[in-house]
């Protein structure tokens, strides 16, 4: 028999209740014996909850799961940075196995918590901290073990995708679509960590870590998120024939590894163009495997409950067994991260010119001194004094790019640089 | 260190030597040990390879490989069924760890070899037989462990999948599109167990058995190859909104299995339909997970040699770290195998009559006096004594739609029966 100590019975702790009760019999035939979940530590005990669950289970103190003798393994779903990160740690020096879906406290404190679990001869796994219910930690670790990565592209964050999906389906501005989510409980009440690239940027993060087998302090990757994206934007877009995601990357490359979050321009044709609402997908690009990508729930009780119980199988089953079978990805290798200036990207720019005769040769003058060259002009609405030009550039280093609009901004007819947004998936 | 006899050094046997050799090092990091290939064994010693290897590795003799003590585990790519089966039967008994991506020999043979590899204590491993690099078998059993599996549906072979892109694509008939494959080395020249539907029933057949638990008999699963596909057909297909691709399916229903390889009208919008040339893609739905969906290269030398190496390193490991870590699906369940025609399916039927005042009529009694009822009528070409008919119809049971195409045949102004496919993926 394995005793289980789960903290936390939020959303996905009580996902991941339902699971194991539902599918117990399977669960022990696939472990090889009883898996029972011991105690449960909550923060209000006498929170109403939607679950046949035996009030003895139920413990305000964590004491009583992390010092406890006859639990083998502890389950941390209680989310955010403290006290999860110290319960880990405690859990870990305890010699408990750990399954967590903590993005955070695995994108920060990773390597800490990866070479305590080895030290203490235990298991740390965390399949549900990425892309909820979609395989993908493991996938990584051990299909494509044979493979070096060379690039994961990813839609890793539900809330902006559903964001961005209806923005585009329903031609509505981010404000109106955001509160829309809010109320539909699609976007938490406050959004900040999906909408300004975080909760991706910590995802990235893990699967570059793993994919590059390197240490990533997710203070080097460049985030931005989706606020400033405008309904003109996707108008523009979808003319050109493009979709706008927000698109998490890391890329080896010979001068150190690309890794960055920020909104995208996604040509219509592109697998991850097609992957909408609050579906995530990772795309992998493996030196023997060639392109692989697989989509799914990115969250949601069930589909990341689904990661975690499967995390739960893996690691009953090698306690059970004896199997020191814990594969840790440590950071043998050592690589820089690119500061995002230094990437070559294409670009769309939108400008809002007063609309004269040789505006357009100014604005061309000063890009290509910059070493920007252009693939292709709309001016949009003709014949009003004030125009908004559109303009999607060839790859250019960030830092020219940057230049030459600082130097656009001083021109006399140009009002405003309203939108930068990179172009990924048909760089030439 | 863990040495390795490889049997054949065909295609995928030079794409795990060169994959081996390329990434030791990362292997051996991954394995916690040196990883060596030790023995090849090969039909022709003489035979020209364009591979770097030592002559010393080569040997035409089995026993030196099977029967070799210094040998750990086995790596089966010989493929087909003989000598194959024999030489992984012999491996197991000797105690030794197989790989191997023989789909032929899993289908029809795995359940002994999954029980002999477990009666002796040693690992099974078959993740190059299915999807070629496509991370599927090891997330069935692992990473989806927490999940019932309800439905498996899948783009499985990678030659019908190309000449049915082409035949759509460039409008062109099957016998010349397979005539252009076998030149570029997509086909086979004897391409019958591809262009027939039996290589994606050997890989349904493996993958119901891991989803469903259960052991499935290759010869109850229904089978339909592409042959009989039209360009008149793909041409309707695409004016209904449909593509016509090679389908696998594993549906649990509440009566039985439901097990299938056929082709089907997929609609347009549905994520198979996307799935174009060799490429590959499984689509599983889960009851915790929901649906998750992976594409990618289903065949080749690097992206099978990359599932190939993935096995060894996994087998590899656990051998090193002494590991009894081989989680043996076993035939727990026990499930009817429906036949096709207590299926219900939406068909599209193309059926050639004379255009005279009245056939219509009579065909939409014979129709619904078998409880087949319409969901599109289209009648092509008009004003000509002979039009082809294309009717789509609600969902119902094979065997009754069969009656009624058997009475239609033997009405005065029915020509003939051209079409009869299947429609999937919108199904009411």
């Amino acid at each position: 028999m394995i005793n289980i100590g789960l903290l936390g019975l939020g959303t996905v702790g009580s996902g991941v209740y339902k699971i194991m009760k539902k599918n117990h019999e399977n669960i022990k035939a696939k472990v090889g014996t009883k898996v029972e979940i011991k105690k449960i530590l909550v923060r209000d005990k006498k929170k109403k909850r939607n679950l046949d669950i035996n009030n003895k289970l139920i413990t305000e103190d964590p004491a009583e799961i992390i010092n406890n003798q006859e639990i083998d393994l502890i389950v941390e779903l209680i989310g955010g940075e403290n006290p999860a990160h110290k319960y880990i740690i405690e859990a870990l020096k305890n010699k408990k196995s750990v399954v967590t879906a903590n993005k955070l406290v695995i994108a920060k404190y990773g390597n800490e918590i990866l070479n305590l679990a080895e030290k203490n001869g235990v298991q740390i796994s965390y399949e549900g901290s990425v892309a909820g219910g979609i395989p993908i930690v493991r996938p990584l670790k051990e299909s494509l073990a044979a493979n070096r990565i060379k690039e994961i592209t990813g839609i890793l964050n539900g809330t902006t995708n559903y964001i961005l999906t209806k923005m585009t389906e329903e031609k509505k501005e981010f404000a109106d679509v955001l509160e829309t989510a809010q109320n539909k409980g699609y976007a938490e009440s406050d959004p900040s960590s999906d909408i300004d690239g975080l909760d991706a940027a910590y995802k990235i993060c893990i699967l570059s870590s793993l994919a590059f087998e390197t240490l990533i302090d997710v203070k080097s990757i460049y985030v931005e998120g989706i606020r400033n994206i405008s309904r003109e934007d996707i108008e523009i877009a979808d003319e050109l024939g493009y979709v706008i995601k927000l698109i998490a990357i890391g890329k080896q490359g010979k001068d150190g590894l690309d890794i960055r979050v920020h909104p995208s321009f996604v040509p219509k044709n592109h697998p991850l163009a097609l992957v909408n609402n609050v579906y995530n997908a990772v795309y992998i690009h493996g030196d023997a495997v060639g392109d692989v990508m697989s989509h799914g729930k990115g969250a949601g009780q069930m589909p990341t409950g689904s990661a975690v119980v499967a995390d739960i199988i893996q690691a009953a089953r090698n306690i059970n067994y004896k199997n020191g079978n814990n594969y840790f990805v440590s950071a043998r290798q050592d690589y820089k991260i690119k500061n995002i200036v230094e990437v070559k990207n294409k670009f769309y720019l939108r400008i809002k010119v007063n609309d004269k005769p040789g505006v357009m040769a100014n604005l061309a003058k000063v890009l290509g001194d910059n070493k920007v060259s252009l693939a292709s002009v709309l001016q949009k609405n003709r014949l009003k004094p004030v125009v908004p030009l559109v303009l999607v550039t060839h790859p250019v280093k960030e830092k020219y790019l940057n230049k030459s609009l600082e130097e656009l901004k001083s021109l006399e007819d140009v009002i405003e640089i309203s939108s930068k947004i990179r172009v990924e998936g048909d760089n030439e």
